[in-house]
Formats: C-alpha cells, structure tokens, sequence
C-alpha cells in the first residue's frame, strides 16, 4: 500500500470508528433499557441538552445529539489535517432515499429549506402574469423565493387562507382547488405547516396539479423525522426539507427532492463546475464550490441514529406526548388549542393561546424556567408553539402544563 | 441575573474561553521563540498537518489551524445543547474590514467565492447580447455563473488570453482595454489568478471600468490571508473571495463585498425573511435561513489568529518561501516557470511543467512522498501548481525541490 494511501486510509478509519462506535453503544444500551419510560431514557441521554432546560422547539433547530457532534467534529478534525474524507454521496443518497421513500437520484443537499426553494424557484422559467397559489400559513423560508419572482418578474403571488383548525383533508385540498385560474402555474404549500402542525393533503394537491399541467411544490421543513414520509406516494415536482429540525442533523444541513422530469431541466441557481452537465442530473445542484461536507458526516450519522431508534417508533412517541400535552392542555381554562386535534390532520407542532395573557409575556416567563418555545408572530396569528420530540420526557410534558396553568392562573 | 441569562451566559463565556485562551498561548510562545525560524516554528506548531507531511495546496483549501478547529467544535457543541451562541455580525464585519480596508458594512458572508459569484451575476439584470469579459485564467467557481447566465438569457461571454508569464501590469490591463466593445457592461477578473499566481491590476482595471460605467466584478478567491488587500483602494463594484483558502478560515467559509451603491439596488439570488427590506443593505443577503455558524465563529478565530501573527508578516514569508522555492525550481535542469517572478505580477501559486514529465504524473510521485499539490489541467495547461503557507518550513521546500529534481532526472 502507497504510505499516502496508507496515511488517508487510517485516518479515516480512525474518524470512522469513534462517532459509530458510540452509535453501537447507544443501539446496545437501547435494547438492554427496561420497559416503560427505559429506552427513553436512553435516548434523552443521547443528547447534550442540560438535565434542567426543557428544549419545545425542535421546530426551528433540532438538537444535535452526541453521535452528530461526535461526526462533525471528527470530519472537521481531518479537514484540519489535510486529510479530509471524502463524502460518499452514494451511500448518503441511499439512506435518504430509504428513510423518505424516494429515488437517490432525486436528492440535493442545499444549506436548508429556505435555499432548496429558492433553488426551485430560481431554476423555473415563470413569466410575468404567471400564477403561483400558496397559504397564509407559509414559512418565510417557503414564501420569500416566491415574493422575489413576484417583485423581479412579475408573477402573480396568491396566499389563501386556511380553516383553524381543519376538519378534513378535503376541505384543505378544497382550498386551492376553489382558488384555481387558468394562469395558475404553481402550487406551494407545506406538508406540514408551521404555524399549528397541521398536515396538508399534499399527495392529493399534488395529484390535483398533475391533472392540470400545475407544478407542485412542498416544503417539508418538519415531516422528515418526525413522522412516515413517502416521497414516491406525494409524488410531487419538489420536496424541500431542513434535516437540521427533526432529523437532527448539524444546523445548515437542508435537503431537496425532484422528479426525474426537473433533474435534467430546472437551471442551476448556483452554477459551478458541471452545472450544464445534465448527465449529473440531479446532482448539479451538489456542484456547489468547495463545501463544509462535515454537515452531510453528520447528516449520516444522524440517520443512522433515526434507523437505529426507528421512524415509527419515533413518530408513535412525537404523537404519544402531542396527546399528552393536548390532554393537558385542555385541562386548563382559558387554553384554545388552534392545532388539529385528529392525528390524521395535526401532528408535532401544538399551537394554542391562553385567554388574557398574550402568547410572548408566556413565552417570557417559561423561559425564566429554562423552557424553549417558540411564538407564531407571523401573520398576526400569536399563537404559542411548543414541538415536543424524542428527547422530552412525560416529566417534562407535565412540568410545562403546569407553569402553564399557574400562568394562567387556572391551577 | 435570570437562571436561563445565567446558563446561557455561562455556556457562552466557557465557549469562548477555550478557544481564546489556546490563542493567547500562541501569542505568547510566538513572542517568546528565538529569532531566525523559531517563530515560524511556533506557527506550524499551530497546525494539525502532520509533521511528515507536505502541504503545498492552500490554493485549493487552507489547513485550519487548531484554535479555528476549536472555536468550530465549541459553536457545534453549543447548539447540540440548544444553547446556540448568537454571531456579533457586527463584530465580524468590523475585523474583516480592518483586514481588507472595506467598509464593514459592505460584506456578506455566503460559503465560497463560487456561491459569491452566483449572488453578483444572478443578482445584476444583464440582457440578452450584453457583454461579460473575463480572461482564460479563470477558475470554474468564477466562471460558471456567467456561462450560466450566457445559456440562459443569452449573454455574450467572451475569454481573452493572458501573456504567460505576464511582463507587466499595463500590458494586463491592455488586454481588456483592447478587447472592450459598445456592448461590454461587466469585466470579470481573478485578483489573483489560480493557474499562476498572476497578480491582475485590479485597481487600474476597476478604475478603466469606471469610467466607462461598466460593472468590474474581482474573484479574489485567494488574496486575503496571503497578500495584502486594500478593498477602498481597489474600488471594484464586487469582490468575491473564500477565507478557507489563505486565512485558513472553516471549510465552507465565502465571502462578498460589494460598493454602497449595490447594497440596496442588487437582486438576491437566495430569499429568507428581510430580502427587500433594502434599509439592511448589504446584510439582506446574509438573511439565508438558519446557518451553520460554526463557520463564522472559525472564521472569527482565524482573523484573530492572522492578526495575531501579523497581515504583512504573512505576506512577507510567503513571499520569501515563493522566492526560495523558485530559486530552487530554476536550478532544475529542464522546469520552466510560468508564474511572474516579479514580486509585483506574482505570488503564492507558483506553477511550472518539467521536460519530459506529465504534470499529473509528477504529482502522483510527489504524494507518495506525502507531498500534497495541484495540477493545473485547466484550458489544458497541465502545468504542476505548488503554494507554500506560513506552516510550511523552509526544509519543507528544500525536500520539495529535491524531490523534483530526483523526478526530473535533473540531480
């Protein structure tokens, strides 16, 4: 073997080894974890949130837990060395592939949401008059690559209200199937919103586009890692995701799916080498100049760490404590939940207001007891927003529902 | 002090601490080490490249050195524990503008000059039979914005060829002077050039653009860290570069600058909330979604660390590794240098061919010697690209050199 061979070889064994067998560890202690609250426990361990803060809002940034760390900072250390590894797309497309259901020819791996639909955006050749249909629940990060095309070449923004809290799915594919024109080019919407979680039928709108030539965009900023996503089953033009929330991947990790159709054809937002080689199909949008490729080391051992949990188990016990804490909830007068309450049409992001105590004076207080949450300012809604995940425990869940209730003076 | 100010505060100062305090040890073994090559002892001693060997690739991507490393994992570990630090952008922005001599709110901080590149061509509203100039010693990441923006709304791009190796820096800024036409509205052009290190008059080209109001577009992907720039001085309309070449910045670490009057009047390719507010100027296109601001945090450590050695101390050992390295290549019987030997037309990447040896061959023998290079196939060139740095030693040279010599059948 050549002695450089040889030196990159053992380095990167070396980087390897460290961060999977600490995933081995945690796979062991997760199977040896006594029944009940055990295994949970495990997995609160996994994490370096501190014991005494209690972390609601995965929806803006997931935690990172020790194995990720442990990923980015070996990559980081090796780059250091002049030894940096090299990523093997591949096999990284082929984990996404399987945990989404979708093609790994499909998948680019942009900074977040927000650049994968700028990235879709950017890449179509809308004209001025052309319609794209979206909600007043939109993320800024789903919404502003739409105002741009609207500002810089005329396109027609349309945001359409939504039911509080749903009733059913087809009243929210109703939505836009009631605000079609024949300049409608584009359908945006979220899969799942951000504002109270709730879970747009977005296989059926995208079915809905397919019949009318309308392409379909979704920013799925929260579903993967928090419940079963299949991509092939949506079968939409785009799919853009921020595997930094739920996933857990490092901050400034996103995720990009196109059909096979848009892979040859969309344009390159961000042009470097081979960006007009459309045999690369998808993966021009990767040829991006040299990138920090430690996020995509953690992006790999963050799902690793999500198969070795497992996607149901995980989504099963996101909705165990929704239920919990909507229970809870509930129980406290002046409390108006604005989430679905149906598993089927609500799931990870609990909205709610509390009568005669605006949603950021609560926020301020349950931050004095080291609680994160997050409030839902945009649009005027102001509705607090707490996203519970794995690493909450039933503890936890009862201790907020209880500075809750004493804030509300309802205890 | 509130308990979450308290937590917060205290993570963040233990955060800072580590990495700062690994710096202050430096300055003082740096002041403390004998005269001749001690401190330049001290400086490698700051790296992670191990001590066998020979990094002379800088101009792809820069080692970090460890109080970079350090500052990236202690931001990591921060927001793993939901305890993100938040970036003093102002802080930031004042010590790169101390470095370059820009004004600190003209810059913006993408990944890399390619990206940078992508925000100043996409963000321009260049028409059909416009005219973009841009020479054939342009790197991919600087070039492919505008082949991009050729093919799509049919922009004229036109190469002009460079005297290899340049004889002086009028007749540089002769071959755009000679090239313009009524159509040119942008030249785009490497400060530094990646094939050879030749040194462009930027100044006097920005100022040939001036007057002519055509838009002057500088890739300066590799000076900062290594020479001396004077951005006012320069007055370009942009300059792009990627702090993790020279300053050794986080991989993954761009940078923009762009004159006042862009600040509010260029298009932003990538949109998140605040893209039109123009009263944040330049920040608008820091607005990106959540970052990975690990990378700011090494960037900040990598100022400080060039600071710390000194800017014009850098540049001066570079140049003495360049002088030495040349004096050394000239001695070969049958190396041709292509780089400018005139301190004032070259520096840092010091390219050449030897008589009867493939580049790419010659770059495999090295780096089984553990000898890290780059060969220049661009345009086909083929010519063996090296780029001492501060951690190289002046016995790292000497083996080079031998080690060619041996190659060249010239010893």
């Amino acid at each position: 073997m050549k002695r450089r061979d040889f030196l990159q070889r053992s380095a990167l064994t070396a980087g390897t080894l460290a961060w999977s067998s600490r995933l081995d560890t945690f796979v062991r202690d997760l199977r040896n974890a006594s029944a009940g609250e055990g295994p949970w426990d495990v997995v609160r361990a996994a994490f370096l949130i501190p014991g005494d803060r209690i972390y609601l809002n995965v929806g803006t940034l997931g935690p990172q837990p020790r194995v990720v760390v442990d990923a980015v900072v070996e990559h980081t250390r090796q780059v250091a060395m002049t030894l940096p590894p090299s990523t093997d797309w591949h096999a990284l497309k082929a984990r996404v592939g399987t945990l989404l259901n979708g093609d790994p020819e499909g998948f680019v791996f942009p900074r977040n949401t927000t650049e994968a639909m700028s990235f879709i955006a950017n890449g179509l050749e809308l004209q001025s008059d052309d319609e794209v249909l979206t909600t007043l629940h939109e993320h800024v990060g789903g919404l502003s690559c739409w105002e741009l095309l609207a500002a810089r070449r005329g396109v027609r923004l349309r945001q359409l209200e939504l039911p509080v809290p749903a009733g059913s799915s087809e009243e929210l594919t109703d939505v836009f199937r009631r605000a079609l024109t024949s300049r409608t080019r584009v359908i945006s919407v979220s899969h799942v919103t951000f504002t109270n979680g709730t879970v747009m039928p977005v296989a059926d709108i995208a079915a809905m586009c397919r019949e009318r030539g309308i392409i379909c965009v979704v920013d799925g900023a929260h579903p993967p890692g928090m419940v079963r996503v299949d991509l092939r089953a949506i079968d939409a033009d785009f799919y853009a995701s921020s595997p930094h929330k739920w996933l857990c991947a490092p901050q400034g990790t996103g995720l990009l799916y196109m059909r096979d159709e848009w892979r040859r054809r969309l344009w390159p937002t961000l042009a470097s080498g081979g960006w007009n080689d459309t045999s690369l199909g998808a993966h021009r949008f990767n040829h991006l100049g040299t990138l920090d490729e430690s996020r995509l080391a953690g992006l790999d051992a963050a799902l690793r760490l999500q198969e070795a949990i497992g996607p149901d188990v995980i989504e099963a016990r996101i909705r165990e404590l929704d239920a919990m804490l909507v229970a809870r909830l509930d129980d406290i007068p002046g409390v108006r939940i604005m989430s679905p309450q149906d598993p089927s049409l609500g799931v990870g992001l609990i909205a709610f207001t509390v009568a005669g105590l605006e949603s950021i004076e609560l926020q301020r207080r349950l931050s004095q007891a080291n609680v994160r949450t997050r409030v839902v300012s945009e649009y005027g809604y102001g509705w607090m927003r707490l996203s519970p995940h794995v690493y909450n425990t039933e503890g936890e869940i009862e201790r907020v529902a209880e500075l809750i209730a004493g804030e509300s003076g309802g205890m």
